[in-house]
């Protein structure tokens, strides 16, 4: 009864970017109820739920996440990737590698409101590697 | 084998409330051994665990919040809900949308001093949603 | 199918601690697919992932969550059991309790840079308490 997928993604740029499309074209035969995980299988950028409509929204996640964990701190001591890796680590961290979203009715039970966003905090990262999990 | 349940809370005021009698309230038949998956189907208040006992805690950790993602900062494009929109999607992005609790032995297998907390971000929210999942 | 095993940690010193092996050695049976969760039952310490090869990641995570969450405020309220006690409650809240993680192939489908790490938060904690849930 468990189903399971691994995708990756295209590359995205350092930002917030929403992926819910990306994950509900995997996820065509959910079962009624139950449970899926979105895991991300990366330390350097995290997965968020937030509002899927305005994209000032975003846009402001992107640099409240710089504001809050800032480059080219002189305490730094992992700093031989790059000033964007130690930062990616932290808002990582910050905001998690995996959601637990509700199956409602045979689909992803999310409020009208919410999409699913991949947060890439590198500068030049690959495309990111997802494992979806059903569990019914 | 998978319960599902949705339930409305009533509406709370901005700041950080105990809510583990609403869910246990509505967890009475569950499973020897399992997983409760307690979803907020919002993007503007969050879920979190945090010490059940003094409300010392929901108090500083409302200002905590505050003081991490302040309002009115001159460089928020997402404005036109109110000065207290944005940093809302971003304190629940921080503290995230939902918890996975173990069942241990009938009943949530919380540690002595963990409640369920929702944090309520917005000045005037009405009742929030909150769909229950049991997988066994 | 559901399996669940309860652990104590061996007491650890404040900071972050990679306890990926802790975790290994109690998930020997595990499916070929389904999900792990792992709870911790305290509220002054946390869980997270991150990179587990450099240990300068975390010295610096551990930095992070004190500037992020300075102790001694002015205005903290929740003062009794010491400076690091109510940083420790903000700090367990923004990196969470719980880790939710696919098991892929019979082992745990973490990325090849991801560690699980206990964060510990007080200066002289005990050992922790965790509860493994496998479902499938």
């Amino acid at each position: 009864m468990t189903q399971q997928y691994r995708i990756t993604l295209p590359p995205f740029k350092r930002g917030m970017h929403l992926i819910t499309h990306f994950i509900e074209k995997e996820l065509k035969n959910l079962p009624a109820c139950g449970l899926v995980n979105i895991f991300l299988c990366h330390t350097s950028a995290g997965l968020m739920l937030n509002e899927n409509a305005d994209p000032s929204v975003m846009k402001d996640m992107h640099r409240i996440f710089d504001e809050m964990v800032p480059e080219n701190q002189s305490w730094y001591t992992h700093r031989s990737e790059g000033s964007d890796d130690m930062p990616a680590h932290a808002k990582s961290a910050l905001c998690g590698h995996s959601l637990s979203i509700p199956i409602v009715n045979g689909h992803l039970g999310l409020g009208i409101w919410q999409g699913i966003c991949l947060c890439e905090f590198r500068n030049h990262a690959s495309g990111r590697t997802i494992v979806l999990t059903v569990i019914s």
